[in-house]
């Protein structure tokens, strides 16, 4: 601790003169030993002193017997995908436990380079919660995907140092790490010292420890437990996750709880949740509650939480409660529902029902869709007579199958009998790259669906059973500057703004719900199949490194084949 | 990884090419998980590649189902203390598993400032361990010592960066600590990224929470379940010692497996083992074997040997068997009895019975005994009519009580009854500086026992009943320049020469133990109490930090007086 630091706090933690505030009356989660203490715990300008019974606060909360905790840390999350304000995401979370937010901007940087980076850090400087960032690592997500920037290692230098900065984000591109590519490992270098994230969900034995040897300490992709644990016997801290799409606990804990080994390695994320889901069930301390139903001892559910995770960031100063720990508390009823009562982050309550106040975004973020306007003729699809191949989307999964069709040959395909026609247009650089493709599975008819929001890159993606609306949709993201659209018979239907990269809000986001909302019941009313979120599930047809087919700004891709994956 | 070790090694941890070494059929100790897995573990270049059945070696050794568990780890310990040289002590403590040494070499410091520090990393440079340094915090141990060498915070820049420098050593000053001593805290900032180790026997609550708060990470004093507890609610490293001293093992222990509590934040230490009790019981290891003898789970005991103090101190390479850790190795035969079968460092095993090759001491460390010649006159202490303080010197103790006696007014007290004369001779500057003192309890009859080894300062420290034979003793230990000697009836009977800095041999243990045992035989021969080791006891009395009185060139001193406590 700083010398000035201790001497404003030594006085009220030798109990010499009153801390600023005590909580009397508390049981004390001690992530440390595993008890609970009853004792009191004293603050002072956001730091705890100590825990003794004899402290004296110039404010006092009697806890009545209620439990405290540390303030809940997701490992691992991405902000932009949410599409609401960063800010009021956080504040929302925070209200519901979570102080602590390890945030990986990659989605932003895709767009928008180091200024998007730098968006996430300015927005969410002022919560009320401590966020920190991990250096996005793969973007862009592979040498063959058009993108907004590029970020080599040399572009990370000014965030190195960046007390915020806590590492490199999660390594998608496992066969760079595997295979040893110099320009992957000259990012390792920069964050040889700090934590370097993992995404390895498939990765067998002997790859899964290349992947650890060369350097990676984390991964969130583990479904279930046989893959956890192999991961856990490499020392890969697993972080448990549970956000609005994927849900890992259920199988991870259970395997917790059967085989009863060490959890030290385990944490928990949400990785992406909602709002809404937010709102109905909590954030970290739903991970926490289910991991507790699930038969989990309480104590390492909460270390799972907390002090688990501080340790893999090397956040010395967060996690427990102890003298020179942050003063981020959960105040809960009992070890078993987890129903939180109150949360205070450096020592003040968090105000559940204050407004937040969304910083002003940078022009220039906001005008990050880059095309011409496109016409009907730009998504014409040739079929000559060999076999052609049809990305089929599968009921509630996001990896697509590689479906072979015999069509007629004709000079633009004209989708039929379930089979759509999808694109993605670059919409960076403007550089007129449009991939066309059939896809079979997501059921529209009489009309379009658009979204800027299509992973990694972020292209626009475009799906309908018409030409001319798919180049309405196109035309009227462009004109937006992103965000979803519904085209129907030839007209915009209803638009939702995401103007911020073209990922997110900056308005507060019940305006974004009430239109989503609608949006979605049109696009079902369209024939979309139930089995699809319309806007999500279409954001991930151009993800590249997600099995099976994807269309690109360059057209059809096989992910199995890597590289030289492109089908003509 | 670096790229270039990675790629080195990235075709036999994918099994592309044969390892370097595999260990077959072998149970793993897994300290992530808290298993026993059955498999085969693949080295190259001294670098775990990974764990798996199908590994094959260019050598494969076959375990024959014997259990290998990460090389241990000494949490903390002195090599000064033991007197031999300090890669023979190493040497002798990794052939039993030690394989990795958190060195604190305070007392090198404090005779010859940095460079003694740098003759303890040079010496140990090469052994088959990894021997890391703390930098010693208290040079001197307070304000009114006369030592050697003053080492500041500036003193200590040109350690910062270097890889075995671990963080601050042992902080024995709390009053500097708890008052906010800037000095303390220019050292603590330059530390405040790594370990702070801390050296905290006796603080009350608050005291201890201000001594946390302030930075300290670790302390390895708690000599008692119930303060170990109390360090570890504030998370508090603690180090549970069991040395040739100190043997805080059964107590903590006990308190562990009764209580059943986390034991994340314990390790094991040594501090001070001396060679013959390495041999004859281990090192580390035995801290293990006990521990899990008083019924401490196995597996906690090994974490509390290996990846427990790797966290502590950062050492992401060690501590575990897994991709990238290094190859330390401990194989035994059972997780009960735990009998050593052979130690690998950096996949190299070690050979029990290869002579250590001592490197040569610089000729300025073999020259640190500066006084002037003594005479017996020197050592005259005056009695006046009021009334004397004695050191009372007790039993199977350093701690000393302050006994007050009414001596006849003399010129020159003569030592009668049990009341022995004790001097401190200030031996670094030549200052001239002798305090003198009456000692009751040691028991020496007809000469007296010097020692240059006298903590922390290290000037000579002389005990007898006669000033002619006090006088030769001090003349003897400044003529070998350092060491041991016992004088009778005015002849030097015995010396153990200790020329490094006063404080080690450069030969090999065997002639020191051979001499030291005849010179002790001969110390209880001449009455010493059975109750004291005749010179370990000795190089406490002028130990300024451990109550209550002692005798330093100022004079007498009462340590619980603080600053203040010298006696006319």
């Amino acid at each position: 601790m700083k010398y000035e630091t201790y001497k404003k706090l030594a006085g009220a933690t030798l109990g010499k003169v009153k801390a600023d505030l005590v909580f009397k009356n508390c049981k004390i989660v001690d992530v440390f030993t595993g008890e609970v203490v009853e004792s009191c715990v004293a603050v002072k300008d956001g730091t705890i002193l100590g825990v003794s019974k004899s402290y004296e606060g110039k404010k006092e909360i009697d806890l009545g017997g209620a439990y405290i905790a540390p303030g809940f840390i997701d490992a691992h999350l991405h902000l932009e995908s949410t599409m609401v304000a960063p800010a009021e995401l956080v504040a929302t979370a925070a209200a519901c436990g979570t102080t602590t937010f390890v945030v990986d901007p990659h989605e932003a940087a895709n767009v928008s380079g180091a200024d998007g980076i730098n968006y996430i850090l300015d927005q969410t400087e002022n919560s009320d919660a401590n966020v920190f960032v991990m250096m996005p690592s793969c973007v862009p997500a592979t040498d063959i995907d058009d993108n907004g920037c590029m970020i080599a290692a040399n572009d990370m230098y000014p965030f190195i140092g960046n007390p915020r900065i806590l590492g490199l984000g999660e390594v998608m591109d496992d066969d760079a790490v595997i295979n040893g590519n110099p320009r992957m490992f000259a990012k390792f270098a920069l964050f040889e010292h700090q934590t370097i994230d993992g995404h390895a969900p498939f990765l067998p034995n002997k790859m899964l420890s290349a992947y650890k040897l060369a350097g990676v300490d984390t991964d969130h992709e583990a479904s279930s437990f046989e893959y956890a644990l192999e991961e856990a016997r490499r020392g890969i801290h697993v972080h448990v996750r549970e956000g609005s799409a994927a849900h890992n606990v259920d199988d991870i804990v259970r395997g917790l709880v059967r085989t009863g080994i060490d959890t030290d390695y385990f944490s928990f994320c949400t990785d992406d949740k909602h709002i809404e889901d937010i709102l109905r069930e909590g954030h970290i301390v739903y991970n926490v509650r289910r991991a507790v139903e699930l038969g989990l001892d309480p104590f390492k559910a909460i270390k799972m939480a907390t002090i688990n995770t501080a340790k893999c960031y090397g956040l010395k100063q967060l996690g427990a409660i102890a003298p020179g720990y942050q003063a981020d508390f959960v105040i809960f009823d009992n070890m078993k529902d987890f129903n939180v009562l109150d949360v205070y982050f450096k020592g003040k309550k968090i105000d559940k029902e204050a407004n937040v106040k969304v910083k002003k975004c940078p022009s220039a973020l906001k005008h990050t869709v880059n095309i011409s306007k496109v016409k009907a003729s730009d998504f014409a699809l040739p079929i000559d007579n060999s076999t052609t191949h049809v990305i089929g989307m599968e009921p509630k999964q996001i990896v697509t199958s590689d479906l072979t069709e015999h069509f007629s040959k004709t000079e633009n395909f004209v989708p039929h009998d379930g089979y759509l026609k999808i694109a993605a247009v670059e919409r960076h650089h403007n550089s007129g790259k449009i991939g066309v493709a059939v896809t079979k599975g997501y059921g529209i008819q009489g009309g379009a669906i658009a979204s800027s929001v299509s992973h990694d890159s972020h292209n626009i993606i475009v799906i309908g059973d018409n030409d001319e609306d798919i180049a309405i949709a196109v035309n009227e993201i462009a004109r937006v500057q992103g965000g979803y659209t519904v085209v129907q018979n030839g007209k915009v239907y209803e638009t939702l703004p995401l103007p911020v990269m073209g990922l997110m809000t900056d308005v507060h986001f019940e305006e974004v719900n009430e239109k989503l909302k609608v949006m979605k019941e049109k696009a079902y009313e369209m024939g979309v199949s139930k089995d699809f979120d319309p806007f999500i599930t279409l954001s991930f047809m151009a993800l590249t490194v997600i099995p099976e087919l994807r269309v690109t700004p360059r057209g059809l891709y096989r992910v199995s084949d890597k590289g030289s994956g492109f089908i003509k």
